[in-house]
């Protein structure tokens, strides 16, 4: 091919805004509180912080950190960040100071953003990092980061290879510590694209931001949202009354969530005000909506679509797409069809799932195998950790570790998630750094730890654990325990005590534990 | 950055077919008359056209010339030819065999497909060009394709590189020669995602093929239709009745056509039957829609949007998008707005309208400039025609020769087309070429083409002719001579005689000719 005086043009995420500010320019981009902007304002603001990032000294490849909830300092480091050619590192607000310190010591940021609701806890893991990480705090009283922006210049870095790294997203994998999962500019622009065309999200949509920024960078729902010219509802906190009043208040017509949530918005007097008057399209993933949680929602004027992916992959790479032909089945095969994973979505590749012969499995919804994604939303690997990427990696493709079945008319089902990873109120818990925290417990011999269903959090950690002879310890001590090592969440709900069983080489048959807590579906 | 193991996967636009395949493989994918294939019909199609194709010796990267009406013939080469590794080159049925024999000469191609309708043509075109282009007719008594893709085995070469080139559409620009623009893969895979999002296209569409798919590709609406899983109906002519007719039997949402044929549709016996059962969301461009035309459209329940590009942008580069403000103004500020060009689509980067000066022109709806494009749906270059490509380009960007005036709300409006290009019911026509045809006529000393505002066409071509002296001719003679040259729909509706205008240094006063002409809008 003749090299094109044209192009290519390279593919950034960033590109969204400024194609907003010159669509929508005077439109309403985000509502964060009492604060409303513009996709003017929005840019201009976004602009400035790339220059007062600049200003202190982060050069283009450097990373940024910041710890926030859903407010518009989370929003405006989507773009802001990247315009300074700088690489983004969200937090997940809800971990240890120990942990992210880890984090951004491994990420090697040179500033930390923070909310102000938040700068104790960074000021803990800056103490407990060391090092020279200079530390904004946005918000409050004294409000740092706006007087830096009232002083920056507007910068915007031309992105040069749309293949370089716009973010890394740290993610609990089957291994304790957390690794981080990087994006590319093209990646993230390609994943948006499908998200803003598949929740059906356009310049009447208003957003609602109940899924973390810190998840998969919001499934790039940050620049989805922007790309369609819709409204960004902030959220400071993820809780049913603040929700209800946000969709009641800000017409809200889109928002992506755990079921979790949703069980908490079905239920409870805001529910019981009545159905939102305009109808909401949900995405839900991490678990499987259940039948009973479904009808309520839709009595509720809620769309819920079930999504499926993981922090490696951009957020959702499947969805179960809903076919027209599905509009006249009973409610109850309906909900059957969508606790299915489903589909690639738009820029995905065709899922596979692999049986332990390297072929892929009959597609009789019986025979299970390991779920495989490929596609330009499959992270570029985890930050400086060839290992773990080599290890990932299958012919091009990228390991889930889920097990699945393939079903006659293609869509994917979930028999297992991978089997050391327990979902918690749509957080990932790495069962192996639950089990070194109970076994540093000194009356510990050995513990075990597994996914228990849990109808209000999806899964819930259950703990197995055998004592050294002559030791003793209750349920509760060993749970402080837990917690005050690691994150609050990722601490067991139940411990159980005994020994553990054995495979004849000794591996603990974790198998054998899940499934005596099975019980059967709740919801059925 | 390191290499990752996960890719990036290329671009292309075929890609869509695939997860179409996978997704909706038992849903409706084309109606062609009495034909009804699925998806995964489709796709086996295409696969065994794209092995009967290297079956024929065609190579990747080899050309393969299309000559057909939008049938399912049409539809099949947009994905069996990239599937064979060759570049498709889609013919525009309405042009004369010598101007077809051009085309097909350049662009070197070793098939042509022709649909039985017009094989005699086809003969004609390969007569004039001489050469072993290999003819294979489709349709009619003896199918020669069928019995090709019937011996055929399936084929899907994979991309290597995204910027590859997929298509070679030829265009009358302001010279007399057709130039071949070359599209990539990448660029017909951004903007197929563009419009599928842009025109609301999802599972539950129909699309009617009104639009020519030898014009840019259809628009990439042989992509984006397929991304969505929506169902093609094909449509092999463009008849008011029989569209209407397929709005009716077939629930159509959604088309694309030239505003001459929204007026034929809005028109007539067709339209007194009542309005469109579904909402059919209509794409026009060529020509600003009349506020009158638009008024009768919504009557009838299609909801028109003003799309702008060229044959160089993939089709629409812009669209006039609306805004959710704008609901509640009155009939005739709607169509004032509806009538500008407007923004750049999602894929595009945000128009530019240059001055004289070469500094863009003030958002004032009032200071003239050149439309500047940019962004992957710009064209790689003219095929074999680097002079063309370069004096095409300007800092990256892709010159339109189109002025306009930039709004203060940000959307652009054509003052002026290129001057030497006429669109006439949505076709371009090169001044130059009816002028040279008018020109090798006895008595013509020299010529002038100019456009002329017409209602049903946009445009029609008017002649200036100043006449040898002692010799006469008639207008219809003229325009008799013009037509045994060129195709019939590029010769002159009217020819007026006298002496040319034209300035100190003698150059023809194009401008004198048009503002004569310019008469006050009908529709106002």
């Amino acid at each position: 091919m003749p090299v094109s005086p044209f192009g290519p043009v390279p593919l950034t995420p960033t590109a969204f805004l400024s194609r907003a500010r010159a669509v929508h320019r005077d439109r309403p981009a985000l509502v964060d509180g009492n604060v409303r902007r513009t996709y003017e304002e929005l840019a201009q603001r976004c602009e400035r912080l790339a220059g007062a990032l600049a200003g202190m000294g982060v050069d283009p490849g450097d990373r940024v950190s910041v710890l926030a909830p859903n407010t518009g300092l989370a929003l405006e480091a989507h773009f802001g960040v990247p315009w300074a050619g700088a690489v983004l590192n969200a937090l997940n607000t809800r971990l240890s100071a120990g942990e992210l310190a880890y984090i951004v010591g491994h990420a090697g940021s040179k500033v930390l953003l923070v909310d102000s609701d938040l700068a104790g806890l960074a000021r803990q893991l800056l103490a407990e990092l060391g090092g020279d990480v200079r530390l904004v705090v946005a918000g409050g009283a004294d409000d740092e980061l706006e007087a830096l922006l009232a002083a920056a210049s507007p910068l915007q870095v031309p992105v040069e290879d749309e293949l370089s790294l716009l973010s890394i997203n740290y993610t609990s994998g089957t291994t304790g510590r957390p690794k981080g999962v990087m994006y590319s500019h093209r990646g993230a622009y390609l994943q948006a694209l499908a998200m803003a065309s598949q929740t059906g999200l356009g310049a009447r949509s208003t957003y609602l931001w109940t899924l973390p920024m810190f998840h998969c960078n919001g499934w790039c729902f940050p620049w989805a949202v922007t790309a369609a010219g819709a409204t960004h509802v902030a959220l400071r906190k993820v809780d049913p009354e603040r929700i209800w009043r946000a969709i009641r208040e800000e017409g809200v017509s889109n928002l992506c969530a755990a079921p979790t949530v949703l069980t908490g918005l079905a239920n409870g007097p805001w529910a019981d005000a009545g159905p939102a008057e305009r109808p909401v399209a949900v995405a839900t993933g991490g678990a499987p909506p259940s039948p009973a949680l479904l009808a309520r929602m839709a009595e509720l004027n809620f769309d819920v679509t079930h999504l499926y992916g993981l922090t490696e992959t951009y957020g959702p790479a499947a969805l179960c797409e809903w076919k027209p032909e599905w509009d006249d089945l009973d409610a109850g095969e309906q909900a059957r069809l969508k606790s299915r994973q489903g589909v690639a979505n738009l820029v995905s590749q065709p899922l596979r799932v692999l049986g332990e012969d390297g072929d892929d499995v009959p597609a009789d919804g019986n025979a299970v195998g390991e779920v495989l994604l490929r596609g330009n939303n499959v992270m570029l690997g985890y930050y400086r950790d060839e290992k773990a990427t080599r290890e990932a990696e299958h012919d091009g493709w990228f390991r889930t570790g889920d097990v699945a079945v393939m079903h006659p008319d293609g869509y994917v089902e979930l028999r297992d998630r991978s089997k050391d990873v327990i979902i918690s109120g749509g957080e990932n818990i790495a069962s192996i750094e639950v089990e070194q925290a109970l076994d540093s417990h000194p009356a510990v011999l050995e513990s075990a730890v597994v996914a228990e269903p849990d109808e209000k959090w999806g899964e819930t950690v259950a703990a197995f654990v055998a004592l050294r002879p002559g030791h003793t310890v209750t349920e509760q001590e060993l749970i402080e325990h837990v917690r005050s090592r690691i994150a609050r969440f990722k601490a067991p709900k139940r411990v159980r005590f005994g020994d553990l069983p054995k495979t004849g080489t000794g591996k603990v048959q974790k198998y054998v534990l899940r499934d005596g807590l099975r019980t059967a579906d709740p919801a059925d």
